[in-house]
């Protein structure tokens, strides 16, 4: 039996667009004899369709959708296709009113299951939505018993983790009825090494089960999560039989041996050579697919020529192409010589139109408006953050004269720490790098200039050399560089990776090798900056906590001033 | 025996500062003979702590700080104390790591609850971080037995609701266990007439089962919510016995009597007069406390002479004092007089310090830097928004020079349609009435004109008359109204009410009376302002749909664009 993976990219709430993908890609099943399509979860609406599902008028829809597509679906083609189904029992039992299900369309909807594990953590929401489904799920087609698991349920193999995270594991339900292969239909989001983990945890489970799994995974860029692909699938050993690609849709076929009943080797798409590449691809993709979901044909920025926006016009234009990229130079009396030569030179290397604006004049008429308000005070930060949010006031009114969306250019160690304006240069639509850490953004620029240096000879760069090797710096006061205001980036981003990441204490953090002061004051700026963060604009997510939608904290909160003491064991007096 | 309610304001992890105001609460029950003392949910670290439960040295400050609190409070006096317990079981037998749990201290903690009801809706994330408890709790303290829930475990009364929610009913299980009376520890957020939502499904619940509650609510503003206090108390029958101060600290004491087993009366504070002073009293402790909490004792606002930034005004005068609040005027070449004239009498009425910082030269500098770029277009929409954001950087550039709190004034109907700019009017740290709709803002001026009429032969209003009547206009270009724009505002918000409070369709809407053509576009509005709101600052809720941490929708997607094919069963064809 032949069994097709459907990578798709679906748009959120896109229905009749979605339901047109998965209709294409049945057709280019069927003309290859496959007898099982899979499609991701929630493949008729988009993941994560978010509260959306609230909305009652949005859940008909989904119904009509469903039973439209399965009028126009090839014959002798079941596909999985992924939707909700209402919770009859909701009201008199208690519960959710929906279930996250996968329809099993074959000449009509034949079943309905249910989600099982419903992920409460870091971007996941589902238990707001949804209740769980209670028993395992699996269907017979031409006398093979397929197990039917959507994305969590194969995340709490106990043995490869070590504890559980549910009271259930869905496989080993399913290895004791004996099925023959196990299907899940993942919306699984994208961070740095995911892949690798994804696989190394389902090798297991199928060895352990001695199951083979059939991986099919959403591909494609929903506001901040990215969605990798690389569907995948392993045999009864656990050894892996096919990889789809990554970053794109794809459509692949594997299939299954009834003799041997196992699955057959076939094509295996290559990994990526580093994850400095693979970041790129999934930024890449981001950029693309946030532009043309929201309609956007084309994207403006500011160029500082600094290494931060030189990134980003690189992937932009990776996206979408130079001729739709547009960087604006915006040059202050603070502004050195190279910040120019270097954004002109990235212009010139990426072949993007590029405009200069200065904005002197700008800032002298905000002195001028300013000047008896602030008569006798010293400059400041007040005037530092003018300067930015006159180029955000600039970038803003490009986009909105033509119609560009703006990118904002801001780094996640930048993010942590508050290390840039709200309102400034935090402006944009998508925040494509601000959930990658400076010391990434170098690594990737350093890859970027080897993996595309066309003209050997020549050594000439994408991103130009000075860009790589200058002293960081704002430039919003004569020779500012970021290192007067924070510790050196290896340091400050070991630092946050133990605090964000990690959950380290100050204590932790300093005994593995950190000076007690900066720690102290790190911690200080990441909480100051919460307000900062909470008016960003959504950002592209590439590691397992970004700051976005997974990231919840209070504002106004007492706790990061409190917690050195409690850590210390210097516990503060009751204040009676 | 003598129960008394801590009507605390915790700061969110502020944990010594928090068990001092439980400390303090119980030196002065004891001093009124009183033998359990209730405090809020979660009181030690505040309601909603969110992610600060994610980090390991923050649950073990909780427990340092419970141990400590032990030992100080009074002789003789029982406490019920919220905080947080591990789950033991968590890891062997799946599931999340910690209980939301009251602790019972009483000469050393004697007992732990937890919850048993964990929302998951609205701005409720609980299973992101609890575990729900398994069963009915209760303990005995001189021979009363006194069974115990926290907040949501009371809100799941079938007969009630006519549904369930939840499997079970905590109340229920109390009562077969036949408790003596049943304590409620709460952190309910405030929304319009919640209070009287609350007192009528618990006067129910207290008559069907026969069991006196005593119901302990938060009070004070955390970020975006607002919790409004009034704490109450019911009999056997369901009557009100006690109630205490909204939007207050406060602390009350009841009496369980024992022979007649039930609580006897007590002061029971006054209703407000209406919903509109009910809102002032809950915007008013929202705008003192986020300021407070955030440490900023000065803030500042833009006065345009409209509405909006009037009632802003009014606000911040009432929550920090009139020396505290800065008005500042930013009129351009489209300004009207009245403009001016009316916010010059506005900062006059409410003795506020105002300046006036024209704009025409800023505006005038952006043009010049434009020019080329924007040669040969017509003016619209970028230099409308130009205007707001020179704004938003001067009244940024004061906050940021001065250390003030800048906040925001667009009202609800604005930030649902995208009436507002971002970057521009959007910017503040605090959206004061993000959450009232205009029609709304019109009724609390005027309740607040005929409330605050100190002067009654002259008539004197505290929001000048002239800012009541004139119709409203973003004033950014010659002439301009806000109906050029949108819909009369009475329409508007019956409309917004239907689609965002009533998950009500387009179909729905029209059927009940409401133009098709203006529906379908408010809609639209609605939809393609979902970045902006992304974006904006957090605010103040009071209702039950806000648009901040209970709104989650997606950015990218193309559901409004199709729902009407879908609606008007005019299904789109599959794209093949």
């Amino acid at each position: 039996m032949k069994i097709a993976i459907a990578q798709i990219n679906p748009i959120i709430g896109d229905l009749p667009g979605n339901a047109a993908k998965i209709l294409c890609a049945a057709q280019q099943a069927a003309a290859k004899d496959v007898r099982l399509l899979l499609t991701p979860e929630l493949s008729l609406c988009g993941y994560p369709p978010r509260d959306l599902l609230l909305n009652p008028s949005f859940i008909e829809a989904m119904h009509i959708s469903l039973q439209q597509l399965v009028k126009d679906l090839p014959p002798n083609l079941a596909v999985l296709v992924g939707t909700v189904e209402e919770n009859l029992q909701a009201e008199n039992n208690g519960g959710k009113p929906l279930f996250n299900s996968m329809a099993l369309l074959d000449n009509g909807i034949k079943q309905i299951f249910h989600k099982r594990l419903l992920p409460t953590y870091d971007v996941f929401d589902e238990r707001r939505y949804f209740e769980p489904g209670l028993q395992a799920n699996y269907f017979t087609l031409d006398n093979i018993d397929v197990g039917v698991t959507i994305c969590e349920d194969l995340w709490n193999d106990e043995e490869f983790w070590g504890k559980r995270s549910y009271t259930n594991n869905p496989i080993a339900d399913l290895a004791i009825l004996g099925v023959d292969f196990i299907v899940n239909l993942s919306a699984s989001p994208y961070s740095v090494n995911k892949q690798q983990f994804r696989e190394t945890m389902l090798r297991h489970s199928a060895a352990r089960f001695q199951q083979p799994i059939i991986y099919a995974n959403q591909v494609g860029g929903n506001d901040d999560l990215i969605f990798d692909g690389r569907s995948f699938a392993l045999n009864r050993k656990g050894e892996l039989v096919c990889r789809a690609r990554g970053f794109e849709t794809d459509l692949v076929v594997v299939e299954f041996d009834e003799v041997q009943r196992d699955l057959l080797q076939t094509t295996v798409v290559a990994e990526y050579d580093n994850e400095d590449e693979e970041i790129w691809q999934a930024l890449v993709l981001g950029v693309r697919d946030y532009a043309q979901k929201c309609r956007f044909s084309q994207v403006v920025l500011g160029l500082s020529g600094g290494i931060d926006s030189s990134l980003v016009a690189a992937i932009a234009t990776a996206a979408l192409g130079k001729d739709n990229v547009f960087g604006v130079l915006m040059p202050s009396p603070y502004s050195s010589k190279h910040s120019i030569t270097d954004a002109l030179a990235l212009g010139e290397s990426l072949g993007i139109k590029t405009t200069t604006l200065p904005i002197g004049q700008l800032m002298q008429g905000y002195d001028n408006t300013l000047a008896d308000l602030f008569a006798g005070t010293q400059f400041g930060l007040a005037e530092e953050n003018i300067q930015s949010r006159i180029r955000g006031n600039l970038l803003m009114a490009i986009a909105n004269k033509f119609g560009y969306l703006l990118l904002s250019t801001g780094n996640k160690s930048e993010m942590a720490v508050g290390y840039c304006t709200l309102y400034g240069d935090m402006n944009g639509g998508l925040a494509v790098i601000a959930d990658v850490p400076k010391t990434r953004v170098y690594s990737i620029c350093h890859w970027l200039n080897h993996h595309f240096c066309t003209d050997a000879i020549n050594r000439v760069s994408l991103i130009p050399e000075n860009v790589l090797t200058k002293a960081p710096s704002a430039e919003l006061k004569p020779g500012q560089v970021d290192q007067d205001s924070l510790p050196p980036y290896e340091i400050l981003d070991d630092i946050l990776q133990r605090l964000i990441h990690n959950h380290q204490s100050a204590t932790q953090i300093v005994d593995a090798g950190h000076d007690a002061q900066i720690v102290d004051r790190v911690i200080q700026m990441v909480a100051r900056a919460e307000f900062k963060r909470r008016q960003a604009p959504p950002g592209l997510k590439i590691t397992d906590r970004a700051f976005g939608t997974g990231w919840r904290m209070p504002i106004a909160s007492n706790w990061f001033s409190v917690k050195n003491a409690y850590e210390s064991k210097t516990i503060p007096i009751l204040h009676k």
